[in-house]
Formats: structure tokens, C-alpha cells, sequence
């Protein structure tokens, strides 16, 4: 077993790392900005490096810095968190060469997933379902209506140079076909030069719901379940859940073998995230996969009693997976609880926490890195705390995290505090009939006073 | 279902109380004295009433002033918490002659179990095994013979008017037993002028285990399996674990049949505890009932994932129980941080806490009224906070309670923390290989600067 870990991180999950080092018996050493110093990851851990000032080029993804540090405190292992260089191929290749073990997936693994047309073409040839589409550019009417009819309508026409819904067009019926493909080809050619074309099936009422995987070094993999991420505003994730309430035993059943399947097609190693599309008759598409630790994993750590970073530290020293599979036995609930004020667009609010008061109790689990009087930085992203409730049903988890987040004080920034406790409230979540495209219709309502 | 409970206590209990009303959708009520005005309990609730000065007796103890908040504010039940009237009769009667629901036992069972006599009684009658010994005062030499002969040795002769360890023989074979009732009772004549003697089975090596119990209106009873709280100084608990590393499922099975039986035999209605002494045979005996919430509770529901206080509410509404017994998935242990200061014999350390940083994420629960800024009044007992660890195995959640007793930083005050952190890395403590003898023996190491 490792002796000594050096966390690549800042923030709650260098935090969540020391923890789970300190239980295992496994030395820590944070690394840290000069705006960091007063961080409580850099009071937790066993040692603390100074790896550069604020801008994270110049520290948290300064390559040459953090290997250093490893090599100065004799650290056998790096755990990177998420973000930062936990997916960059040329760390893990680094950390390699010089003998450190990286604790998250090797360079090959990250750059084969990290690519979305190699990870698609890899899950395809492992036979996971990906998105139904055309292959590069359209060559004719003729073509794309073969392959329409082939593939089964919705579909969705996209300009290969597209952005800002430019030269897109839904199409629900095949007598609509010619005339958005006409359209769409104008446009595209007047607002980009360019009409290239290309077709995927059109994802009704799509859900994002990914399984936690974790493979092992012989090759071996097993699922932890799911969870519902679908609750996103400009594709970040503002609550999670587990069991996804659009979830049957069935599904589960058939997107835990196909993420399973893609593990253990690529050989992959420590924890991983499978993301899908599921549409609304319950077809599920691959999305793309994360070869590292999700922000929102403890819900998961929750209904199946699994500590993942643990797990991730073992699978990494070579131990073996039992191959069994984890299914959920209560409901959890996450809310990513950000330094950003949701009356003002969600825009960000650093700066010095005056007060604090962190809920409690039967069924709370609460992740943070802050305290009060910490001062919030403005240079990295602004999540404070993951809060997490956890219960028999769904119903009480959303009624305990009501009540958690009535119960959370944080004085001197703006929060997203007030957003969660709405949501909590909307019918359409309460009734757990949300998909990606919730937030588009949000609307936060003003406080009475 | 209850619309409105008032919480007649303070501090954590009425907090947590406070939680599962909120969760539940019911409207509470705080009662504070004078020195609990800023506490949280009164923030958190509903509506707060305060009762009175500091003295218990002027506040919390006042029954007239506790129907009356209740009568002003409509509520419709009262929950007692524990300690205060909780286990109080004339109280309970109170309640019901005001048409308010006591969230506890009916004055008759409160009655029938706080008297120790007539629990015994009551338990040998429901055919739940008791400490043998002589009913009453011990005629003579030869019925005391004859009597430990039947109960077999050892035995301990305790005089009637004892105290101190005065006039007590601890007795283990029959060849010595004369000359220690002539002993004991020139000691008992000398000491207290009376050498009235009676005699029980001494119990070897004692564990004080307890089972959780809820009984319905219906008659019927469950139980919640075991805790173990054989860690006590001077009959104070100071923490408690569950599953009991002396458990067998053969004796789980016995002593919750047991307790369910007796809680049966009474009828008892609602949540309550069976405690036993356990001996190095386990052998178990019946030592007393509490009609009420323990302190410990949490550890059970950490492992069985269920909600006692909203049992209790439940219950008291009418609400009948499923009759299923539960067992422990889980291990789980709590440690009572209380302000003392373990370094000079456990000295109340009352004050304000200048500094306060809570322990999290994963398997850690912490149930506390106190925040950075609070002061703790001298007036009450001095638990602030309970620190609760769960994991798979009971390793682990002692390696997880280690960490977050390193990560609890309250300042201003002194609290048990770091004896807690001391027994943690206790060999008969980590070996589980302890007894209610244990803190006798207990020696704080200093620390070391």
C-alpha cells in the first residue's frame, strides 16, 4: 500500500482525498496557491507544499511544480481530484516516468475517452450504444434521407460548422425532411461560408444519467449504479440524484452490464464515470466517459455504503475487485451548494464567509473545504460545499434537504442556497419529471422581504 | 397527524427533534430559559417560548409553564427529549388531562419502570431473566448458604444499609462465604448500626448492552437490536458502539426476544430501552427500562436506517409498526464531546466557543446545538455535540472517528475530544475487549507540548 499521497487538488475534494488517506493510514501531502495558504486542505494534511501563486497555470496545473513537490516529501502516489490535471494524458505519462503512481487512469486510457470521436467509435466497437448519426458529412438529400429512415425519426440536421443553434433543424416527420434541409443549408452557408451537413437522432425528453464504474488491474470491472445529473444549467451540474427516478430495475439492469461492458472492453482501471443520454422511451446513448472521480460520487458512496475514493487508492495499488455489482438501497440527494448569487444570473460571489452554520443530523452528509472567516478566491471555481441528504425514499431525502438547506447559514457572499431550496419545490422536480432542458424554463422567484 | 409539537428540552435533543418535525411537515414549538435565548433550538423552530429563568426547576422543570406555552401556541403534543420530564409521571398525566399529547410513556409504565423494585418484579413475571438474589433481607447464615448454592458462586452479600463499598464482599467459592457474612455484617453493625445483608449473583467481567425497542398502540413490539455502552464513568456513558463487538447473532437473537417480550408484557407503547448487564458467560440480566429517547440513539439508526424520533412520532399518533425486528448493517459508534476538561478529572469547562470547526463527509454525522460564538452556560449538563461514525467494518469506523475527532477544533472551552482521540488508540478499547470497569483503570496520557 501506498505510504504517502500527494493531492494534485485544492478545495473539498483535497479535503475528501486526506480523509479517506487519514482513515486508510496513508500519509497526505497537499500542494496549494499562495491565495490557498489558508485553506483547510493545507491544515489537514500531514505536510503542505507551496506550488505557485493564484492563476492555476502557474500552480495547480504546473506539472513540473507538483512532481517536485511529490519527490521533496518522498510521495509514492498522486490522487488529482477532478478538474485540474485528474484527465491530462501527459501528467499520468509524467507521473509514470518518474515513478509515482497516478492514481486515476493511464495517458492511453485518457487520451482514447478524451477524444469524443475515438471514445464514440471505441464504445460502438465494444457494442455500447452511442448516438445514431452520420458518418462525418452528408453527401446528398438522397443519403440523409436513407439514413433518416434508417435510423427512425426525430432526427436532428447539424452544420458541421455550426454554433449558437445556427443551421439546426429538428425534423419529426419525413415530409418535413427536404424543406429543413434546404433551410439549414442556407443558413449555415450565409452564417458560416460553409453547408456541410451531418445527422443524429434527435434524443426526446433527454435525461443524462451516467453509472459509476471501477475496474481493476486484471481487467475486471463492476457498476455502482446510477445517477440522474439531468438537473444542469449551461452544462453544469446543479443537484444529483440516486436512484434516478426515471429509473426502472430494468434499465439499471441494461446500463450497468453496457457501462460495465465499455470497461472492460478499453481494460479500464480505478473509478470511472459513464455518462449516457436516456430519451423518453427509455433507449440510452453513450455520452462520453470521465476517467476520474465525479464531483457528485457521494450520493452514490451513500445507498451502496461504498467508500469510492478508498476504492480508487486500492484498485490503484493493484487489489482486486470482487466483480460484484452495487445497487442502490436508499435515495440521496446532492446539491452543489456555489459562491454565486441565483437572483443575479448565477454570477459568481467570492469573497470573506462573516458566518457559518452547517446543517446536521440524522441523514446529512456535508463535503466543504470552507469555515467561517475563509476567504473565498475569485481565481477557481465556485463551488463552497456539497451538501448531501439521505433517506429511505425519495420523497424524505427531498423533505431532509429542505430542511438542511433552512438550515444553512452562510453570511458575507451570496449563495446558491436560495436556488436549491426553490427547486426543491418545483413540481417538476418534486414529481421527478425533469429533464437537461429543466433549467431553460427556470425562473427564480424573489424573496418576499 | 399531529399539526404542532412543542419540544420541552434544549441543546442537541431538541434540536434533532426539531430536524424530523421539519421533515415531517410539522410545526414546532422551542421553550427556552432566559440563558438558552440564543441557542439554536429557538432559531430553528417554529415559534419559541421562553419559560423561565435558568435554574431547571424556575424552566424546563415547570410544568405549568410548559402546558401553558403549550396551551398559548395550540400545539398539539409535546415531545420531552430526554433527562428533564421525560421520565416524569406526573407529567405525563398532566399532558393528557390537558388533552396534549405526550411524545413518551403513559404515567402508568413511567411508574411501573422508574421504580427499580417493581420493574425487577415485573420483568421476572414476563419471564425476562433478572440478577438472582435474595428477595429481601437474609434471615440467616444457613438461608444464605443454601440460597448461593442454588444461585451458584460467585455472589456478592451487600448490607441493606450500605453505600461505599461498605459492608459489600465480593464471594466466589463456598469455603469462604462464612467468614465474609460475618465480616461484612460486623462492618455494616460498625458502619450504619445495622447488619441487615442481602445477596445477588455477582456478575462477572459486565457489559452494560441495551436494546433498542418501539412498541405501537396495537400491543405490538420491535426491536432495533443492541447497543453497547459499557465505556461509562461513573455510570456516565461516554460512548457507545453498535454492534457490540461481544455480540453473537445467537445472543442478538435471545436478548432482542427478550426485550421485545417485555416490552410486550407491558404493553409499552412507543420507544424505549431495555438495558441488561451482560456477564463473561453472556449470561444477561435485566437491569432497568428507559420510557424514553436515549442519548445514543443515533448509532441505531446509522445502522439500521430508520428514524427513532419519527417512530416515535408515528407511534404516537397511532400509527401501527410493521413488527419486523431490525438488524445492524453497519457498524456505528458515537463519542459524547462534552465541555470538560478531560486532563483535569473530567472538570466542567462551560464559556463561549471562540472557534468551532465541525467534522464531514463521508460516514460522519454530528448532532450538535453549539456554534462558533455560543456560550455555554454552566446551568446544564455539558454535552455539546455528538460525533457519530459509521462504516462497513468496526475498524474502519474507528479509523473514521479518529479523523474527525483530529478534525474537530473547538476553542475557548475545553472538551472531551482528545480523551476520546486517546481511547480510540486504546488496546482494550480497539480489541473490544472492554467492560463497565473500564474508565476505572483509565489513565489520560498528558499531551505532549
Amino acid at each position: 500500500m501506498f505510504k504517502k499521497i500527494l493531492i494534485a487538488n485544492r478545495g473539498e475534494i483535497a479535503m475528501r482525498v486526506i480523509r479517506t488517506c487519514k482513515e486508510m493510514g496513508i500519509k497526505t501531502v497537499a500542494v496549494y496557491s499562495t491565495v490557498d495558504a489558508e485553506s483547510l486542505h493545507v491544515r489537514f494534511a500531514d505536510e503542505a507544499v507551496c506550488i505557485g501563486p493564484a492563476p492555476s497555470s502557474e500552480s495547480y496545473l504546473k506539472m513540473a511544480n507538483i512532481i517536485a513537490a511529490a519527490e521533496i516529501t518522498n510521495a509514492d502516489a498522486i490522487h488529482p481530484g477532478y478538474g485540474f490535471l485528474s484527465e491530462n494524458a501527459k501528467f499520468s505519462k509524467i507521473c509514470e516516468e518518474h515513478e509515482i503512481k497516478f492514481i486515476g487512469a493511464s495517458a492511453e486510457m485518457i487520451e482514447k475517452m478524451g477524444d469524443k470521436a475515438t471514445a464514440k467509435a471505441t464504445m460502438k466497437a465494444a457494442g455500447v450504444p452511442t448516438i445514431p448519426g452520420s458518418e462525418g458529412i452528408l453527401d446528398s438529400y438522397e443519403e440523409t434521407e436513407k439514413l433518416a429512415d434508417d435510423m427512425g425519426y426525430p432526427v436532428m440536421l447539424k452544420a458541421t460548422a455550426g454554433g449558437g443553434g445556427k443551421g439546426m433543424r429538428a425534423v419529426w416527420k419525413k415530409e418535413n425532411l427536404r424543406k429543413a434541409w434546404d433551410s439549414a443549408r442556407q443558413e449555415a452557408a450565409a452564417a458560416f461560408g460553409n453547408d456541410g451537413m451531418y445527422m443524429e437522432k434527435l434524443i426526446e425528453e433527454p435525461r443524462h444519467i451516467e453509472i459509476q464504474v471501477v475496474g481493476d488491474s486484471n481487467g475486471r470491472a463492476c457498476h455502482l449504479s446510477e445517477r440522474d445529473c439531468s438537473v444542469q444549467r449551461r452544462h453544469q451540474k446543479l443537484t444529483e440524484e440516486t436512484p434516478s427516478p426515471f429509473m426502472t430495475d430494468e434499465l439499471r439492469e441494461k446500463m450497468g452490464e453496457a457501462a460495465v461492458k465499455a470497461a472492460e472492453y478499453i481494460k479500464y482501471e480505478g473509478a470511472g464515470t459513464v455518462e449516457f443520454l436516456v430519451d423518453k422511451h427509455r433507449n440510452f446513448y453513450f455520452m462520453e466517459m470521465n476517467t476520474r472521480i465525479q464531483v457528485e460520487h457521494p450520493i452514490t458512496e451513500q445507498v451502496v455504503d461504498y467508500d469510492l475514493i478508498r476504492e480508487q487508492i486500492l484498485v490503484a495499488a493493484g487489489v482486486p475487485i470482487s466483480g460484484k455489482n452495487y445497487f442502490p438501497q436508499l435515495h440521496s440527494i446532492e446539491c452543489r451548494i456555489n459562491a454565486e448569487d441565483p437572483y443575479k444570473d448565477f454570477r459568481p460571489s467570492p469573497g470573506k464567509i462573516t458566518n457559518l452554520h452547517i446543517p446536521g443530523g440524522h441523514g446529512v452528509r456535508v463535503d466543504t473545504h470552507v469555515y467561517s472567516g475563509y476567504i473565498i478566491p475569485p481565481n477557481y471555481d465556485s463551488m463552497i460545499a456539497k451538501l448531501i441528504t439521505t433517506a429511505q425514499t425519495r420523497e424524505e431525502a427531498i423533505n431532509k434537504m429542505k430542511r438542511a438547506l433552512d438550515e444553512f447559514v452562510v453570511e458575507g457572499i451570496k449563495t446558491t442556497v436560495p436556488f436549491h431550496r426553490q427547486l426543491m419545490d418545483h413540481p417538476d422536480y418534486v414529481s421527478g419529471n425533469y429533464t437537461t432542458k429543466f433549467m431553460e424554463d427556470f425562473e427564480m422567484e424573489e424573496p418576499e422581504d
